[in-house]
C-alpha cells in the first residue's frame, strides 16, 4: 500500500471544475485554429529514445523522462523510450514518416501534455499541456502572418484582456548588429544580453555587453538606440543601412501589415529588442505579452532548417506555442465557485418510488440538464434537499406519495425555495422552459454547458 | 539522427481525419456522461511506482511501463514512476487524496490513454484510450442502473447499430454454484470455465469442468441448465432455491427494470452464464456485446471492496469501461474519405493582392468556415485551383486584377465549377448563405464541423 496519495511531484489531479474550465479553453483554441484551417495532430506520449536525445542540448537531455526496457531487458536498467519533451520533435518525425499523406503546406496544431523533469515549484510542473501550431512547407510570409493572426485571435477568444504581439526578425537582428559594428563572433552573445533589457537597467546591460567583449562605445550606442523614446525610428534608420537589416525590416512590415487587417493596430507592434532565446529561428519572430504577466504567453517564429536538423526533410517552417498553462493560471479565479455539479437533482422517497424518480431524471436529461437521482441511503426529504443544495442544483424534483397519488411532480427552485407542481407528463417541457429562463441569471452558467466556455 | 520515423511499436500517430473522428466520439461520450451528472477527472500520465505495482497480478506488473529515476540516480537503472496502466488505481488514489473535496457519492468519468507493454498486433496497441465511469460511495442499486443506462445511451449515441447489455450478478453466480452443488473450493475455477460457453461447445466445457474436479453429473446438469432453450427460466428456478441466489436474482431484476424505462427491453437482458473474468466484482455485473464484434464493447459491475484493496478508503463502488477503441474501429470506415480539410480556399494572385486575399479569408472565417489562403509559390490560377480541390474545399474565392478593378470577388463552387461574382462588401453574408445551403448536401459534412459528430 502506498503511503502517499498525492499525485507524483510536479503533476496534478484535475477535478471537475478545473478540468472543465481547461477543456473549455482547449475547445476555444481548437475552434479558432480550426477556422484558420490548421488541422489537429496527436502523436504518442512516448518516442523512441534516439528520436529525442540530443535535440534539446545537454541540459534538456537531462530533463527527459526515460522509460525502462521491458521484460527480460528490464534488469539491464537501460531505457529505450522516453516521454515527449516538446511538440516540435514529434512534428519533425511525423513530417518524415507521413510526408506523402500530408498536404503541402502542412498546417497543424496539437494540444497535449509534454513531460519535463524540471524542479517543481509554484506554477512549475512536470506535466504541462502544450499547444503548438505550425505551418510546414511554405516560405511565404503569409504563413507567418497567418500564425500571428491565429495566435492573437485565440488569445483574445480566451479572454486575455490586454495583450500585445511583439514582432521582430532574425534578419533584422543580424542587420542591427552589423549597423552597430558588433563583431560577428560575439553576435549571439550580444543578442542574449540585449534580451535582458526588460529585466536589467540599460547601465547593467551595457556592462554585461562590455564583459562579453563589445567595445564600450558600441555597447552604449546600441543600448541607447534600443531604449530611447524614439527607439523604433532610430532602429529603422539603422536597419536601412545594410541589406540584411532592410530585408528584415521588410519582413516585419509585411507580417504586421497583413495582420493589421485582422488585429487592432495597437495589439501588434515592431519590437526591435525582442530576441527570443532559441537559436534556430531564421526569419520573423514574435512574442505575446499581457498586462500583469511577466514573460510571454505565446511565442514563435520562422525556423526554416529546424525540421531537417531534427531528422525530418529540409522544409521551411513557421509556427509557435501558446502558453496555455499560463493563460489558464490567469483565468483560474472563480472557476470553482461558479461551477455547478448538477442542474436538476431528483429525490428518491423510498424504494417503491425509485423507478419513477429514475424516470424523472431521464426526462430532465432529455431536456438538456445535468441530472441525477439521489443515491444515498436516507429517505428524509431534508437530507436529500441538502444533497441537492450541496451539488449546486438549480432545481430539485420531489416525488413522494402525495405527488404519486396526484400524478404530479414538485419542482423546487433551489435558489428561491419556491415550489411549483406540474403534471408528470408536462415535466419535460416545463423544465426546458425553466432552464432556458434561468440561463440568463447571474446565479450560474447555462445548464449543461461548461462554466467558462469561450 | 534516428533511422526509423514510424511511431514506437504499438503506438499511433493520429492525423486530422482520424483524430477529429475520435474527438467527436469522445465528445459524444462526455456529453452523455455529463447529462447523467458524472463529472470528469484527469490524473497524471504517470504514478509513483509503488502506487501501481502489485495491483494487476504478476502478469500485469510485467506490462507496466516504468520510468527511470532522473539526474544522478539515472545510472542506478532503477525506476520510481510508471505510466498509468488503468483508470481504477488512479481513481482509488484520488478518492484517498481528495476525499474531503469530493461529493458523496462521487460520480466520475475519465477519458484518456493508458499504456500497457502487451505484444502489439492488429488492433492491439500499447497506448490505448480508455473511458471509465464509476460511482464511488453508494451501495444503492440505483447507482448500478444509472451506470448501465449511461453506458447503453452512450453506445447508442456512438451509432453502434445493434447491441445488447447482458446483466448478471456475482451473488447470483454464487447461488447458481450452490444450487448445482458445486463445492466451495472450486467455485472460482468453475466460473472461469463456464465463461467459455461462448467459445467452446457444451461437451468441451463439461470436460473441462470435470477436469477441474467437478463431478460429471453435476457438470452436465449445470451446463445443460445454462445452454437449454429455456435456460433463463431454469436458472431462475434454481436461484430461488437458496438465499444468495434469490438475492442475486433480485439485484438483476431491479437493475433491469430500472433501466428498461430508458433502454428498449431487448437491449438489456439477464444472461445467467455471463461471468466476467475479474475476481473483484461483488454485485451486479454487465457486459455489452454488439453484432459483428467478438468479445464485449463495454463491461463493468459493482466492486465494493476494490478501492480499499488498492489503497483507498473502504467505500462501495460500481462502474465500468467503455471499449472506445473497439467502438472506434467499428466506426472507422469512410472517415478519411468524407473528411474535408477546407471549406473555403482563397487564391493569392500575386504579392500586391496578398493582403486583400488575406482579408477575404478572415471574412470567410467570420462566416464560420474553415478557410485558408494559398501559401505556395505559384501565381497560376490553375495550380491554386488544384490546391483548393486537393484540400476538399467546397468553395474557392478568386481575387485577381479584374476582381480588384471591379471591387468584386469570384466565388467558385468547387463541386459544380459554377462561378458567381459578388461585391466584396457582401461576401460574408453570401458565404454564410451558401455554406448553410450546402450543409444539407450529400457532398460532405457541415462546414466547420467535425465529420462524424454524434
Amino acid at each position: 500500500m502506498p503511503v502517499r496519495f498525492d499525485p507524483p511531484s510536479g503533476t496534478r489531479d484535475f477535478l471537475a471544475a478545473e478540468l472543465e474550465a481547461r477543456e473549455a479553453a482547449f475547445g476555444t483554441v481548437r475552434e479558432v485554429f480550426g477556422r484558420y484551417a490548421f488541422e489537429p495532430l496527436q502523436t504518442p506520449a512516448f518516442e523512441r529514445l534516439d528520436v529525442l536525445m540530443g535535440k534539446y542540448g545537454d541540459e534538456g537531455d537531462k530533463l527527459i523522462f526515460k522509460i525502462l526496457r521491458r521484460g527480460e531487458h528490464e534488469a539491464s536498467g537501460e531505457a529505450d523510450l522516453a516521454l515527449r519533451y516538446d511538440m516540435t520533435v514529434p512534428l519533425a518525425r511525423v513530417v518524415a514518416a507521413h510526408g506523402s499523406q500530408l498536404p503541402t503546406p502542412y498546417k497543424r496544431y496539437t494540444i497535449g501534455p509534454v513531460w519535463r523533469a524540471d524542479r517543481p515549484g509554484k506554477d512549475r510542473y512536470r506535466e504541462i499541456t502544450q499547444c503548438d501550431l505550425d505551418t510546414v512547407g511554405s516560405s511565404s510570409l503569409l504563413a507567418d502572418a497567418e500564425v500571428a493572426c491565429a495566435v492573437c485571435e485565440t488569445v483574445a477568444a480566451l479572454g486575455v484582456p490586454s495583450f500585445t504581439m511583439l514582432v521582430n526578425s532574425r534578419l533584422a537582428l543580424s542587420g542591427l548588429l552589423r549597423a552597430f559594428g558588433v563583431p560577428g563572433g560575439i553576435g549571439g552573445d550580444v543578442l542574449i544580453t540585449l534580451d535582458k533589457l526588460d529585466k536589467l537597467s540599460p547601465a547593467e546591460v551595457i556592462k554585461e555587453l562590455a564583459g562579453r567583449g563589445l567595445a564600450l562605445d558600441k555597447a552604449e550606442s546600441l543600448v541607447d538606440a534600443l531604449t530611447a523614446p524614439d527607439a523604433t525610428e532610430r532602429v529603422r534608420a539603422a536597419l536601412r543601412s545594410n541589406d540584411e537589416g532592410a530585408a528584415g525590416l521588410a519582413e516585419i512590415d509585411t507580417v504586421i501589415s497583413l495582420a493589421r487587417g485582422q488585429i487592432p493596430a495597437e495589439r501588434i507592434v515592431f519590437m526591435p529588442r525582442m530576441v527570443r532565446g532559441l537559436s534556430y529561428y531564421t526569419g520573423p519572430i514574435w512574442e505575446v505579452t499581457a498586462a500583469g504577466i511577466s514573460g510571454s504567453i505565446a511565442g514563435g517564429g520562422r525556423y526554416d532548417h529546424l525540421i531537417e536538423s531534427l531528422g525530418g526533410p529540409d522544409v521551411p517552417a513557421t509556427g509557435g506555442s501558446l502558453g496555455v498553462e499560463r493563460i489558464l493560471a490567469l483565468r483560474s479565479g472563480g472557476t470553482a465557485a461558479s461551477w455547478r455539479r448538477l442542474d436538476v437533482a431528483v429525490t428518491v422517497m423510498g424504494d417503491e418510488l425509485a423507478a419513477a424518480s429514475f424516470g424523472l431524471a431521464a426526462v430532465a436529461r432529455a431536456a438538456g440538464a445535468r441530472a441525477s437521482v439521489y443515491l444515498g441511503s436516507s429517505a428524509k426529504l431534508g437530507r436529500q434537499l441538502k444533497w441537492a443544495s450541496d451539488s449546486g442544483a438549480r432545481f430539485c424534483l420531489i416525488y413522494g406519495r402525495a405527488e404519486q397519488a396526484e400524478g404530479r411532480v414538485t419542482i423546487r427552485d433551489m435558489v428561491t425555495g419556491e415550489q411549483i407542481e406540474v403534471l408528470a407528463g408536462e415535466l419535460g417541457a416545463r423544465l426546458s422552459r425553466l432552464l432556458a429562463e434561468r440561463q440568463g441569471d447571474a446565479a450560474g452558467p447555462a445548464p449543461g454547458r461548461p462554466p467558462s466556455a469561450g
